[in-house]
């Protein structure tokens, strides 16, 4: 069994990664942190996971990295705010543990994009060369062998994953993408925020954040080094009235002679081996999706227009977050990479 | 008084028009009509509207149009499915009647585009040239002075509303245009089908119809009218879990050298007198016109792509249906265009 | 027109005000008050408000006493979390404004009941005798001729309404009544509350604030002033995942040889008269009630425990709050009672 | 390996059953029916589970007891309509299968207590006196022993598990009982209703089927076993806008002297070594166990009324359902009765 501890719990990726950790069979939960409930057992603040055997026995403890090195943990998996995770990593990595970051810490190679995007400067930015950007399905053997992996973002998830095959293809016009994803409300985090009411949220739905949300930043990097030249697109990000889940149309033109035919071969070509994509012909749903560490991809052509429609659905909170930052570990730690996520 | 005729209200549509009449305070309903439903009280069937003095002694008549006509009503209302409309209007109009009709069958002006979208002949293919096309912001004046109406889709009136006056100011690439439209539910009527259950839409957002949804006739038609050239556009709708309310994001490109500034403008005038269209800096919310026969508006460029983003909501019952068919109604009977929608 | 201020406009219940007196007919608003957001215009916080006749030209005003008093209104709605309605009240009265008050303050009619259940002392207990209990149904006269009414909860209206008639007639066994009522999340206000977040109250059905709920104090006392005996009840209200309604499902026995058919001729009797509450055969169903000031009535018996099982539903910001404070201030202001209501 | 069948798997019991088997670990699905289906691959009819490597080389058989017969599976789960099932459970036994049943045939003691519930002559009733009663918690014994375990209905799960203990314990006035249930939308199962679409069951609660529901034939039956003494209830059934998920409130008298310390003492004994039930402080939330085979209880006294309030929730489709077949399943073949359930 090998020890992991978990930064940050409280939140709703904290939850779903101590929900997937505790049924993955090849880790301890060595340890679960808290600032705002230190000391309280786990199953009181997060009810669901009550009586669960292998987390019956946990209180929260404090969150700082001291703590975290005291669990004896070998792997951390931080659930902090931006900004927050990026000064828990180099303690921890000099303390000998390898980092699965699910903030956007560490998902930019270039700290100047950071500062752009977040509006700070970042607080570890030696590190940023270091860490793999963790997609599997992307970057694979880079994540073997990082000790510092940052899980991809739900947004940037479920578009990259249709669109970075095709790119590399050389079948996409690069300046012809846009992009329209709705996420549900959990995507908000579990704060106190009017805006995120039931009342406010329930038969609604509308767009924000844009022209410049800040996953963005993440997006063009890996759509740049897909293409192998410059890609800037556009993206409207929508909140729509579900807890979970993330659907995501994007409309891009094929180059000049790409048949649809081509861009189903080159996905289904990408994704046959792959156990958390399921490229197909079924539209995708998120309700298909919810709860599990998939992410469904279809495509389109509009004849009458010559528009490629890429469609995906992800949950936003397991293939988004959390299952996605386990299936990292899995390949950091020597697991298969579907252990506890089928 | 002016006596009406509601032509298919168990649906609905038909049951948001009898609220609506019901509170006109200028029409009497003289005849409510259902196959399904004829001889039971409407409070039985719509228990929403139970007890309302203006529908207390109502009972569903049958639904032919000598039913129609019996009831002495001089305006009727159909809402009825496609196909079948067709066959209430010449009956209807050569007794006198006026027709606003909320399906399809009188929405476009070609009788093949008819047959290519909805997969069957015309019915009353003569009429078509005598039909005034249902969004008064659009076609007032041809509205006022029509014997029948075609009241104008869901989705088209999100989409139009946004873009008509752009495209007949001549700032809009217009092979650029791209829509990506999310409905609630109730938008695909009232009828036993799995795929609308609770338990299938709830936590559920999917793409549906594409890439050639039958709205996209009426959609093109109009926008080709206002840009004085041939609008192809892409269009993709999606079901989003909500009962009522369409949310429409449009991507398009601006012409050389027109800014967000001269878009705005264009948009300003063309809504600042309307009671109906609620342009400006707010980003549209579903939650915000439903149960209301608004359609919001707003715009906003990204600039680094250069790409214009419209974003409209409106409820696709009132709006999207039957307010808007009051509307209609309003101007061609003369009484104010609010009476009954504020 | 009579001139009409919402004082705390900006919560549920004051937003449902704003919007049922824009539509009045017989009202002007002549201000709008919120501590919050005082200078603002109306239509930049309550965005499905925006641009309605009645409410174009309004901003928030400070809320202060004066600040009410210098609107000219006549009439004052407060609506204002409980404690501070009381310190509103003798200045506005004693400037001769009368007074609809949303809030908990003037239901009891004793301070130490208030005292007891809001654990506070009431700040002006010299009003309680003043002040009628805003439930038309039962206390109409009273209202017509008050200067203050407290327009009585959300809860306990749906409680009352089947009760009242049949403890009036003596058909009910006054320890017997146990209830369970469900309400919409915008019972619990917009205010900032991880409890009430989307994604904790989404597929969430939970009971709360039991065994002593502190609507309990109006409701035993309405239902003791209607039984001529102290009745002590047991309420269980739970928190459903709807934005408005409350269901309520009132278990009680009927007197020894009292029928069912008994127990709905007093029901029908009470009723029939009543344009706000329908008492009929079928169950009723928050969906055919919300956004309607109708609450709506059942009555069943189990014959195989001799049970009698009631069942009521209505809006809660509307007959629960906003559309009752309305009626109640038709009764005053001498309108019609239905007036804005239909 | 122990091979099993599902036969009936389209519908909500029956997808949930594919999906806790296809992860239990102890089990090869050999066979899965559906007559609506037949032929068509698992994958396409449930995209959910699509690629799933327990179901991806599986396609639906036709159903019929031959069919099930010829996949050599040593179980079958029945997940049919009630009065089908009976028809399977005699040619699978004669072929030497056991059988867990979801549907009601079998729950019943006796054939004419299911002719007054169900409305039709039982067609095994020589069967019926074999079968266990499938609540594990209740009947653990017998179901290890039984060859037929007629898995218990949801709404009698979340009634029968806080009732039974204290009426084994003779604490509770057994005429006293009145319970109010709540409902998720599935529990009206995959049919093409009107009454089941989003836009009817959104913002809508509402009971149904009093005051004689067919699960109150069960629920009787097993009370009663616990009291050793008849016991006839009241109970409603609500239908609540969420797909999933039980919550139940019971009101109930304790007998003279019996304190809540006692009864909670009572329960906390029997359910301190139930991996299933987690009774506690915590009012239950069904969000808390949607997903999981758990339910959760609570009990709370009204002091002022003397009334006890039981509180319970559980996702109806798992420990109502499908859950607790596996867990039947598990004792009847020698697995840990937690396997695939964490």
């Amino acid at each position: 069994m090998t020890d992991v501890a978990i930064v940050g719990a409280n939140g709703y990726s904290g939850e779903e990664l101590c929900s997937l950790l505790a049924r993955h069979g090849g880790v301890r939960i060595a340890g679960v942190t808290s600032r705002q409930h230190a000391g309280k057992p786990v199953g009181s603040i997060l009810p669901r996971l009550k009586g669960h055997p292998a987390i019956r026995d946990l209180a929260f403890s404090n969150a700082t990295a001291d703590d975290v090195i005291k669990t004896g943990a070998k792997y951390a998996f931080l659930a902090l705010p931006h900004g927050l995770a990026a000064e828990f990593a180099l303690p921890l990595l000099n303390a000998g543990l390898k980092i699965v970051d699910l903030s956007a810490d560490f998902r930019l190679r270039e700290a100047d994009v950071f500062q752009e995007f977040y509006g700070e400067a970042h607080a570890a930015p030696e590190l940023l060369a270091h860490a793999a950007y963790g997609i599997p399905e992307i970057w694979r053997e880079k994540i073997k062998a990082a000790t510092l992996v940052a899980s991809a973002g739900c947004y940037p998830t479920s578009i990259l994953l249709p669109l970075v095959p095709l790119l590399r293809a050389g079948q996409i016009v690069t300046d012809s993408i846009a992009v329209s994803s709705a996420s549900g409300v959990s995507g908000a985090g579990r704060k106190a925020d009017v805006a995120y009411l039931y009342a406010e949220c329930n038969e609604s739905l509308r767009a924000y954040g844009l022209p410049k949300h800040r996953h963005l930043s993440e997006i063009e990097q890996e759509l740049t080094f897909a293409a192998g030249e410059k890609v800037v697109i556009t993206f409207v990000p929508h909140l729509a009235p579900m807890t979970r889940g993330i659907h995501t149309t994007t409309f891009a033109k094929p180059k000049e002679g790409v048949s649809l035919a081509a861009i189903k071969e080159t996905l289904t070509q990408a994704y046959a081996n792959e156990p958390f994509v399921r490229f197909g012909d079924t539209l995708p749903d998120t309700k298909n999706v919810v709860g599990t560490n998939y992410c469904d991809i279809a495509a389109r052509l509009d004849e009458r227009t010559g528009r490629l429609i890429l469609l995906s659905a992800e949950d936003n909170l397991v293939k988004g977050a959390a299952g996605q930052a386990v299936q990292c570990f899995n390949l950091m730690a020597g697991f298969p990479e579907t252990q506890g996520l089928l």
